[in-house]
């Protein structure tokens, strides 16, 4: 069974509204992972540019967790708010549009089109919920791979992404070595720190002990609200570092106090500038965002350890055959730099083409959606 | 007012049952530094080792977050899991209870013994709840100080904590300078990063968002447990590093999968060793600690600043003449050794007689509760 549906998703922001050219593509089921098959599965996906004859001009861009099919808008290329990479991808960028074709799908668990909790089982007409099968990178990978061939894609250029995105992109180097020319892997490792773990599950539990979560079986507009803005407040903490946070509020008053915090208990003495922007950040989330799927994604995330199914860590990078660039971030505590370049020497260790950039930001693991200059520089490497 | 209680509370853990012969007092009133009054104002303390004649061989030990009077344990005191401060102090250790009165107070706003949210308001008969006045770090060093005059002290010789108790140890020095001969601070700070204050703040809205917290108005056993477990979950976090994280838990399966996690439901694909030990450890907290005193004592936390109420912090470190010690933490994160040791340079900086000393410790903030030979090196240098 394949479908495939185009439609433009219309996303209103204060300057204009954004149309999304969306397509769906469906297909029968996918075996997992960890055991099983799932079925139906649609991706939602965006491109940009045009495949050539040979299917060989194509670069596939892999979204952070709670990242969209939009990483470029070819309506609005300047504006850096309304599509995630929109300053790395268009015509003459390093992700050229007139020369390449570009991808960008939902992640498979994703709430942006893709299959994921939030879809309708057809065998209940009821949403999957937490029916929907715990999946993890390689079986997002996997169902991108599923997408490409539909579209015709013989031979990708350049599979690139950050954080969950840069998982997706070394498991495309690691399962499909073949297809893959160039990948470029931004703020991941080869597996999370317990530290990060931990992070990870004090969001989720947030979620599970909001009891309008109710098992996963919430009604649209009626989920988890104050455990998914939590879950999000702190994950905003993580995506940022101790000294941009200094840099950006310090200890100021809050600017705003009509912000509701998830609680929706007044204020302990004062607010914190600090504070009004995670409850901010938190209600954003709320609205755009479900929370099963942050809980199937962010899983997804902790689970990824490139080694998994393999005789051993070695044994999976020297699958590697791509060109491979590793772009690390000065301050990420997430993933921290020092575990990219670990990552990159032991791609070189087992005779991989791997180069290792470091951005010198104090934006944190988010550096990677900010710092577009350094960004630009670093991928300016895989053009050598 | 003044009355004064002595009673002894029977603790049991799994060797033997643990005896704290704690006191309590309690006078009128304290006048509060956001604004008006509060009483009747109730300490709870345990002391060891005997007041002088001149009364002023006097050591305060001054507690953090969830901790208590119970520092030293006279009876058990080579057990280091009974008391939390126990192989410092005794006959012949640095805290010399051969030498020195030594006396550690329930800091105001807690749960063990001294007036806090939990207590019963005579006025209504029920527990204050979220009547209770938010209070500061200097509130409650303004409390010690009602219990030191009443105890008979004229001088105390030294005030020491970490963590929280630093910034208590540190606002003795500044407000009253002319009573503490030396002051430790260990693991504390000037005043609390903008990152730090996030984190606390996640934890207090992980409260605030559990029904059961019905507006701090639940029964004793009926409270936000959920809420106050991920609190304690995220706390755990700051106050170790990745480091230990990783040396301690890595990515290795949970070794147990019975302990109950906040949210009750089942793992998603697995669970990692680092979970199930924070679920205990959110359990564990449960069990020992009111939510309420947990929103107020993190608040004084969040707001402590020392220069607060005083022209600068020139000015505020002006004042101290104790002979001060200041002990950072290499892989502390929520206060880091960067900040612990510009503070003591500052009061350097303005005459102060400050000594910095750094501990070579992986544990993260919890150091100073578990590097006893470094701890004990480190205020060895008061000695001199």
């Amino acid at each position: 069974m394949v479908i495939e549906v185009k439609h433009a998703v219309v996303v209103k922001n204060t300057l204009y509204p954004i149309v999304k050219q969306v397509k769906t593509f469906t297909f029968d089921a996918l075996p997992l992972q960890l055991g099983g098959r799932f079925g139906p599965v649609t991706l939602a996906y965006e491109t940009w540019g045009t495949l050539n004859a040979a299917g060989d001009n194509v670069v596939l861009i892999t979204h952070a967790l709670t990242g969209d099919t939009h990483a470029h808008d070819a309506e609005h290329p300047h504006d850096t708010k309304v599509a995630w990479w929109n300053p790395l991808i268009g015509e003459g960028r390093f992700f050229d549009t007139s020369r390449y074709y570009v991808i960008c799908s939902n992640i498979l668990g994703g709430c942006y089109g893709s299959s994921g909790p939030s879809s309708l089982d057809l065998q209940t007409g009821w949403p999957y919920g937490m029916r929907f099968p715990v999946v993890t990178i390689r079986d997002m990978v996997d169902a991108q791979r599923k997408l490409v061939e539909h579209l015709g894609v013989r031979r990708i250029q350049m599979v690139a992404g950050g954080s969950i995105g840069g998982q997706q992109a070394l498991e495309w180097a690691v399962s499909y070595p073949e297809l893959v020319e160039k990948v470029i892997v931004v703020a991941a490792t080869a597996a999370l720190s317990a530290q990060a773990v931990a992070f990870s599950e004090v969001q989720r539990q947030a979620i599970l002990s909001d009891p309008c979560w109710q098992q996963g079986n919430y009604q649209p507009g009626e989920g988890p609200d104050a455990g998914l803005a939590i879950a999000r407040m702190l994950a905003m903490i993580t995506y940022q570092s101790e000294e941009s946070m200094e840099l950006r509020f310090g200890r100021r008053d809050a600017r705003q106090v009509g912000i509701a915090s998830p609680g929706g208990y007044s204020d302990l003495g004062k607010r914190f500038d600090v504070e009004g922007y995670l409850y901010y950040q938190g209600n954003a989330l709320v609205k755009r965002f479900d929370a099963n799927s942050y809980l199937y994604i962010s899983r997804a995330m902790d689970l990824y350890d490139v080694s998994e199914g393999h005789p051993s860590l070695e044994a999976a990078l020297r699958r590697v055959r791509s060109k491979a660039l590793f772009i690390g971030i000065r301050s990420d505590f997430l993933f921290p730099a020092v575990r990219v370049r670990w990552l990159a020497q032991q791609v070189s260790a087992v005779g991989g083409d791997a180069t290792y950039v470091e951005l010198d930001s104090p934006h944190g693991h988010d550096a990677f959606l900010k710092e577009w200059e350094q960004m630009n520089d670093a991928l300016n490497v895989m053009k050598e």
